[in-house]
């Protein structure tokens, strides 16, 4: 069988380029999928430049794929060769333990198997991702994709779409209740939608007064400039929910006060040491919950597009030529992107 | 009116000797108490010696008193002159905010007035604790004590006993239900008693081997080593529940590693900084729970005494002449009580 064309990075300075690879040999459960997009995703950046110490070279990047079905395994039933389909941050799971049996395969006892930089529970090959024109997944871990949907701006929704729908659907937000989006990137702005959809009012935290407008226009009932403490009070004990999209270190302690009794902070954007500390008055004093929440299990990947097809949801995208890989990577690390890059596979057969 | 006898800090040196002071004139919806037993709790200690800054001396400290009523204002229907009552932490609230409105007058949006070192919100007067022969409290902030229990054993429950009550049965622990609880002191003794009464299976966590026996003796069903690596990781993603009694600076994670999928954490035992600070993977990669709780509100006050009657649990206490509460105070500073001393106000009268 012939290479895969794909991009990898083959360090923590050589920056994206092309590579090719042997795909790994189709299972009886596997779906082949030739992919059409592909968003970028701060994660492939920090596995791409090794942040994180674990980075497996070479490795090809992209979790948040939506392509066509080409081939389908002898015991696959749910899927037909011509189907549009995704495929988020998982390909394999233990799928035996209660998570899995919940279809809460993100939380897998014995760990998930990532789209890429991970190892394959069978064969033991490196998994790779979605910077690249094909892509062979188990059944269970391929979605469908709503015809409804516009195939370039659902590919975000598989994981900065199901990483802010998973929470709020989990901790019950809806009619009535006052939810506080943190951060205003990919996963903020989805947040944002989400919220809104789901019946909730709907406040934008922003450090800066230059982006209350932006705010504004991401459909925000209400914008808070975090850096005002006459704001800041001013909604002291208001929120019900946090979503916490912020990537970088920041106190969370101004935002816990703006919960109400039994409020939620839910952190989805920052898989670090919780710097500076939290005061445990402001979780006791209020009976207040900090939480955070990992992308979503199998059935509500599914969920989150059908929801998304139903309420006319879509990630506000950049397209992007797989060439310009690193050059988009400079710009996210700016924040200069509205709000999500996703890359137009058509740019990799054609080079 | 004649003095009321009690004892009081006058300094953050001076210890606690005897004091006199007027009692406020009652009011219409006010119940006059003998006090018969006051529990010893931490916080008097931290209240004496203006461990937190925010001392009024002088400070007459006791918020776990039991006692009998010997007159009642006239528009109190709920007690009679003879009754055996108990007041708790706090004996006022602004009674109107969704808080109160709920019973949950602990997180009373403008502050819940304290037992002692309070400012009454009538009068203006300073509020004095249980360490005194008489209280003069609001109905809405006086308990009903239950013919079956033991009054001196009771009067813990007024706050080592709520405290822990409380967040058991708000986060719904029951049946089925693996809860850890760490401390074994006043409050942590007592939520063993309460997990355990509700239907969980129960782990004490304790740092040291020599202490296994006694946290057996506590009603454990399982005790962990805490410092020991293995014993830990043998109870990794086990607990539904964590109660964290400790009252001093520890690291939450190695404890966050213990609970399942979606287990909570619950503070009742510091208010401080959480230092060394929670790894926000530690919540994100099981979407676990880390909150608070601060005691109760007064219908569950009153529910954790006839809890206590039915199931016929009291604190485990050493009893205690008022004289002697300076040594009582080093005593526990060292940890050296079981688990609990309660003044026997008749040595205050003696005195």
């Amino acid at each position: 069988m012939s290479d895969v064309k794909a991009y990898a990075a083959q360090s923590e300075t050589s920056g994206l380029a092309p590579f090719g690879f042997q795909p790994r040999a189709p299972r009886p459960d596997d779906v082949s999928i030739e992919i059409d997009y592909c968003g970028v995703c701060h994660t492939d950046i920090h596995f791409a430049q090794n942040d994180w110490g674990r980075t497996l070279y070479p490795v090809v990047p992209g979790h948040e794929i939506i392509g066509r079905v080409t081939a389908v395994g002898s015991d696959v039933s749910g899927f037909q060769v011509g189907d549009r389909v995704g495929v988020g941050c998982m390909v394999d799971s233990c799928r035996q333990c209660s998570s899995c049996e919940q279809g809460l395969e993100q939380y897998c006892r014995e760990g998930m198997t990532p789209t890429y930089n991970g190892t394959d529970r069978h064969d033991g090959l490196r998994t790779y991702g979605g910077y690249s024109e094909r892509i062979v997944v188990s059944d269970r871990f391929v979605v469908r994709v709503p015809e409804q949907l516009d195939p370039a701006t659902a590919a975000p929704l598989l994981c900065a779409g199901i990483t802010t729908y998973s929470p709020l659907k989990h901790f019950g937000v809806g009619p009535g209740h006052k939810v506080g989006v943190l951060g205003m990137g990919g996963l903020g702005h989805m947040g944002v939608k989400f919220a809104r959809a789901l019946g909730a009012e709907v406040t934008i935290f922003t450090r800066s007064e230059s982006k209350v407008a932006e705010a504004k226009k991401q459909g925000a009932d209400h914008v808070v400039v975090s850096t005002d403490p006459e704001q800041m009070a001013a909604v002291a004990l208001n929120f019900d929910f946090l979503l916490d999209t912020i990537p970088v270190h920041h106190d969370l302690n101004p935002y816990l006060e703006t919960l109400k009794v039994d409020g939620t902070h839910i952190l989805v954007g920052m898989i670090e040491p919780i710097e500076p500390t939290v005061h445990s008055r402001n979780l006791i004093s209020k009976r207040r919950i900090l939480t955070g929440s990992l992308i979503g299990g199998m059935p509500e990947t599914q969920e989150v597009l059908d929801f998304c097809a139903e309420h006319d949801i879509g990630c506000d995208i950049e397209m992007l030529d797989i060439h310009n890989i690193n050059d988009a990577y400079e710009r996210m690390k700016r924040g200069d992107v509205k709000y999500r890059f996703v890359i137009d596979m058509k740019s990799l057969k054609d080079a």
